[in-house]
Parts: structure tokens; sequence; C-alpha cells
């Protein structure tokens, strides 16, 4: 009965689940935020029983070892030898990794090399690895990245229109982000459409606090809207998505401030926060809109408009589309948000029906039945994929039986 | 026999059209280069007759002068009384100004307010005015702006996902450009489709060494490529089009430039030029691309591909498209860039004929008869626009029957 930890380290924060692979079962899961700072939360949650503690946690190894401790005196394993991998979420894994890898002391250091193209994730997702790394030390651990499912990307799409030396010099060329997410969701989106992945052209739409759209043909990524970093494409809670790049000169000369000041402004105090002035909680903004708030029902007309043409964009990209997927927090909960981004894409074969599309957090068709191009919700499960990867990678034999169950 | 001088003032040239209004035939043009500089040269071409002149033009003022007077000796007019109007194009005209304008004193001192939005290219356009009104002090004068067909744009298009405070207090916003040619293209579209305006929805590709896209719907802007300055959207001769923004401080790291020096990169050493690493001419691009040269390959590919993903995008923005039109310098002429950008959108009813579209600088129809989108080449005439609003702006009567030929 192999058992696989995922774990996703941010600067301050620890999210886990533990998840038994022989049917994919979530064990137990939670999170620590505030490491680092005073009064830190623990919070923890098993079938039976949900834990909350509020203590200082210095550091990430500090976390890891409570996490440990609590495993066994909640009595979710009997001893750690019961863990038989360790999946960790790394946010960039640039040109290197176009899959996950075993994490060894070679891995670790390339990660380090190319922590400048994620300055904020890729340091905190090591000290996670390192964490872990000191309290088990024999257990395999693998390492999952948000970037290796757009390493299909061609040339034509992931290059920006730079001078060329800037991408073999400087690695300069959109990456992508969210990849197992939308990995996660096509493939899904196959087995409920019950057609062979290899055959599918589709669109998913992982509209979370961050959000991004991916092409994804044959199941493979031909095109995202994030680029170099997270804060391009479409808009987000508070980043601004594409803007004109000039205005960034511009906008230090008004506001007096550096380019990080103005890229800072960009990433935390733009998107919806910026448009509505009040918060980047689409939840917030949807209630405000519907009491009559002009500029909360400008943010939601942006953050939807921006979706639904790249939509259009990407069906043009693949010539054509079979399947349009909502995902992460705002694509599986907001009814108002879907039905937004498809309003008028019938000229290519989408027809989305509202009367499906009263749900939340479930698989569901959201077109007619005779739509061409159907709609799907397709809540995602990251912690799944670092686990299946964990298991794959790290060559931990799972029960036959049982897996065909898990990839069903 | 109305005339109108019809003029293009940049930093250091002047183009010029003189046109008789009651045919819209073009009587002469011509060009003055390195205005300020040594060697400037001054082309002129009528009917009959080619001149060109190398001698050094100190500044605008001496340029006018020097067309007045070849217009008297070269037999073009009898006297200036002949000519009836003076049409001037200029870059920005910000939110003030929606339609051209006659212009005042009032409006210099605006369009001097609003320069910042435009270095380039509003002081030179307003040293062309100035030049201009001291020569023909007499003669009305009117100013038709790149941006006024845009400012039909909506809000939720025009405005960029960043802190709301900055459009109330900068002036931050998406204004877009090439509104002359977008409203020209998209005018004869109605009529060679023969549909009322009101009923069309145009995508309008204008694609010359700067490229835009316009979204026109009933004859109104809702879209476009081109942002706050014309550095945005698709990729252009020497322009980026949109990156990350994110990549500017990277960028500025790495090079140890300014933010003005990277964007300064954006502009000049970007596009087709910074891909293919040679040219910013589409010939080149073409030439080399089938004598096999990877980069200029992928230089034509990334640049037809966002304009293909682009059409799409505005398709979807507008519910639909009944019309594709091609225009400008590479739009006009270059087959393979239409072929590539119409192929592969059948899925959204577009049905493009290869067999009509070996033509160049025409109006023709290059999609096949039963294509329920159309896909049209217009050349585009932003002079006869300058030309046909300084005579609506500044109220000079056109013989009535004349003037019912030159809107057919």
């Amino acid at each position: 009965m192999p058992k696989i930890l995922s774990i996703n380290a941010g600067s301050s924060s620890l999210k886990f689940q533990l998840i038994e692979m022989t049917n994919e079962e979530e064990i137990t899961k939670g999170l620590f935020e505030r490491i680092g700072l005073e009064n830190s939360v623990f919070t923890m949650a098993t079938a039976e029983k949900k834990i909350e503690k509020v203590v200082d946690i210095t550091d990430h190894l500090m976390a890891v070892d409570m996490l440990l401790e609590h495993l066994l005196s909640e009595g979710v394993v009997s001893s750690y030898d019961e863990i038989d991998g360790l999946g960790h979420r790394v946010v960039h894994g640039g040109e290197l990794y176009s899959d996950s890898v075993l994490i060894t002391d070679e891995v670790i250091e390339k990660l380090e090399e190319i922590s400048s193209f994620a300055p904020l994730h890729n340091p905190a997702n090591i000290v996670g690895i390192k964490a872990f790394e000191k309290a088990l030390p024999n257990t395999p651990s693998v390492a999952i990245f948000d970037t290796a499912f757009h390493q299909t990307m061609p040339e034509k799409a992931f290059l920006y229109a730079l001078p060329y030396e800037y991408y073999e010099k400087y690695g300069i060329r959109k990456y992508g982000f969210h990849g197992t997410s939308h990995k996660y969701v096509t493939e899904r989106a196959a087995k409920i459409l019950n057609r062979p992945l290899e055959d599918t052209r589709l669109i998913s739409c992982h509209l979370g606090n961050g959000a991004s759209i991916a092409a994804v043909k044959g199941g493979k990524s031909v095109d995202t809207s994030m680029g170099f970093t997270p804060l391009a494409g479409v808009i987000m809670g508070t980043r601004s998505g594409n803007i004109d790049p000039a205005l960034i000169p511009y906008m230090m000369e008004r506001t007096n401030e550096s380019a990080e000041e103005v890229v800072n402004v960009l990433n935390k105090k733009s998107g919806l926060l910026g448009i509505s002035g009040f918060s980047s909680d689409l939840r917030d903004i949807t209630e405000a809109a519907e009491q009559g708030n002009h500029r909360a029902q400008l943010a939601l007309d942006v953050f939807t408009d921006r979706i639904h043409q790249h939509i259009g964009q990407y069906a043009a990209g693949m010539g054509g589309v079979d399947a349009i997927i909502f995902t992460a927090g705002i694509g599986e909960n907001s009814a108002i948000v879907r039905q937004k981004v498809m309003n008028g894409l019938e000229f290519m074969g989408v027809y989305f029906d509202p009367s499906l599309n009263n749900i939340r957090g479930e698989e569901a068709y959201i077109s007619f039945p005779h739509s061409p191009v159907k709609v799907l919700i397709i809540p995602t499960n990251e912690e799944i994929m670092l686990a299946r990867d964990t298991v794959r990678i790290a060559g931990i034999p799972v029960p036959e039986e049982a897996e065909k169950v898990a990839v069903e």
C-alpha cells in the first residue's frame, strides 16, 4: 500500500498531502503558514479529525519535523518507512527539465542555478526539498515542475520577438506555468470525452488567484498565456497580465519608482484588485458588481473578456478545438465567470448550456449535448499528479490491480 | 475644383500629396527626407514628371517653402489660393479627440500638452503644422489623428488591469493607432461587400513596417492590438509587440541598460529583425526563408502565427466576423504572409482560396465565393482620408455631383 507525500513549499508556507496510491486516496492533508514569523499556523485534517495549532515555527525544517511527529502521534502512519516517496512541486525547471526528475545533489545544484528565473519561488521550493532530505534522508524524492508540461511548445510559440541572442544568452523565452494542472485536466478531459488523448485539441482555463490558459493538442502543450514569469497573459487577482511594455518606463517616470517597483505593482496591486480598487477576490468582485458597483463590474468584464478572447486565439492556433475546460478556484466555482467567458462563441461551434452551469467543484458538462465543442468543468488535482509522478519516476511499485483503478 | 494637401510630418521628414477632391484624384505627391541634416532629399512626382533634388534643408519651414515654390514653378497650381485646405496627420490625440479637428492656437496648445504620450511623433507633427501655418496663414488646416478612430473602444477593451488611478491620473490606457487606415479599409470593405457598414463585423490587418489589427463592429473600432504606444500587439519589422512585462527589469539587470534603453531595443532591434538577426524587411525574410535560413523561417512563422491568433481573438471578441481585410505594404503585397495567416481558420468559416492570392496592391477577394467569412485585400489610402476629413471639418464645398463620385 504505497503512500506518497505531495509537498508544495512556499517562502513562508508548506502545503502537504499524503496519498495512498493503490486507490489514489487522500489520507491526510494540511498546511503551515507564517513559517519564520510569530504565531505560525499549522492545520492538518484527516478523515476523522481537524487539528489547528498556533505556535512559532522558525523554519521549514521545524515545520517538517512537526508534520512528521503528528503523522505518527495521530496514527496516520505507524512508522516513517510507510512514506514511500516525496513529490515536491518546483515552479521553474527552465529548459533543463521537460519531465519530473529524481532529486539528487546535482539536481538541487541545477535548480539553484536557474533560481534567477523564479526568484520568489524556486528558492522556497529548494528549502522544502532540503528540509525533507534532512528529516527523511532515505526516502526517494521527486521534483515536479510547473514548467515541464509546456516544454513541448514549438519554438515559434515560446520565442519572444526580441534579439535572438537574448534567448541564447539569458534563456529569455515563454516558459508557462500551471503545467501540472493543465496536464491533469486535459488527461481527464480525454477520458471524459472518451477519446484518445492524441486526437484531442483542448483549451484548458486554469482560473485561480493566478490564471493561465493552455492550448493542448494531442496531449501536448502547444501554447500558454503565462510567459517568462507568471505575470504575463490574462488578468488575475492582483496581476496585470499583458500590458504595453513601453508603459514601464512611462510609469517609472510618472510614479518615480524603479523598474522592480513598477513590476511589483503589476504583480501585487493590479488585476482585479487594481481595477476594482478594493479586492482581488472574485467573490467580492462579483457580489459588488451585482450591487451595481461600476468598477467591480468593469473588473469582472475585463477579466472575462480577455479569457474569452484567449479562447478564440488558441482555437485559431490549433485550427479548431474539441473541448474547453474550466478548472481551479474560479473555474470550478464561478458560474458567472464561465457564462460570461462562453457567451458569444457559437460562431466556432461552442453551444454553452446555462441550465447546466449552476454547479460547483465537480466534473460536469456545461455545453448542450449537440454542441460540436464541449465545455467541461474538471476540478484540478495537482497533488495527485505530484504523487503519480513520484511513483513513476522513483519506480515505486504499486500493486497492479490497484494501478488500473488509479489510472481509470 | 477644391484641392487639399495631405501632410505627414516626421521629425526629419515631410510627406505630402495634393488631391483634387471632385474626383479624389492625386495631382502630385512627394517627400522630403533628412530635413535638418546635410544632403536632404526632395522628391516630387506629377503625372508627367519626377523631380529629385539633393540640397541642405535646414528645417520644416524651408521644406514647406520649397514645396510651395515647386507647386507653382511646375505649374501644379497657378496660385496658392488654389490650395483649399491642409490635412495634417497627427499621431496622438489622446482622449481629447475622437474626431478630426480644425486647427486653432488652442488645439496646438492641447497637442503640445499631450506630447508626452507620443514624444517621437507629436512634436514633429506640430512642427509641420506650424510651418504650413507660417507659409499659408489663411488656409484652413485640419488635424487627423491616428488614435481618433479607436476612441469608440469600450472601457473594458481599452483599460489595462493596472491600479485604476493610473488611468485617471496619467491617462494610461490603450489608445491604438493606424486608425485612419483601419477606418478607410473597413468603409471600403462594406462597399465591396455591398452591406451597410452598421451591419458588419470586420477584422482589419494593417501590416506594414508597423502592424496592427483592429476589430471593427458596425463601423466602430471595438478593439485593436496596439496599446498606449505603437510598440504593443503583434510583432513588427523592428518592434517586439507584447512580451511578459516582467522581462524589462530582467533584461535591465542582464544587459546593464536603463528601462528606456531596453524599450528602445524592443522598438528598434526586435521583431523580424531581432529574430532573424539580419533584416526588418519582410521581403528579405521571405527570400532567406525560402533558401532554408532557419532564423528567417522562424521570424516569418512567429510573425504570421501571432497575427493568425489575433484574428481568432477578435472573432471571439465580436462573436464572429464577416470579413478579414489585409492592407498596407505587407498586407497588400505578400501572398505568403496572407496564406500563412489564413491557414487553418476553416473552423470559424474562413475558406481562403490560394488560387486568388497571387496578387499585389489591388482590391480583391481571396476567399472562395461560398466562404461565410470573406477575405479581402484592400490597399489603404490614408492621404484620401486626410483630405476627406479636411473637406468635412473645414466645411470646404465640393460640387455635389462630384462628391457622389468621391464617396462611391
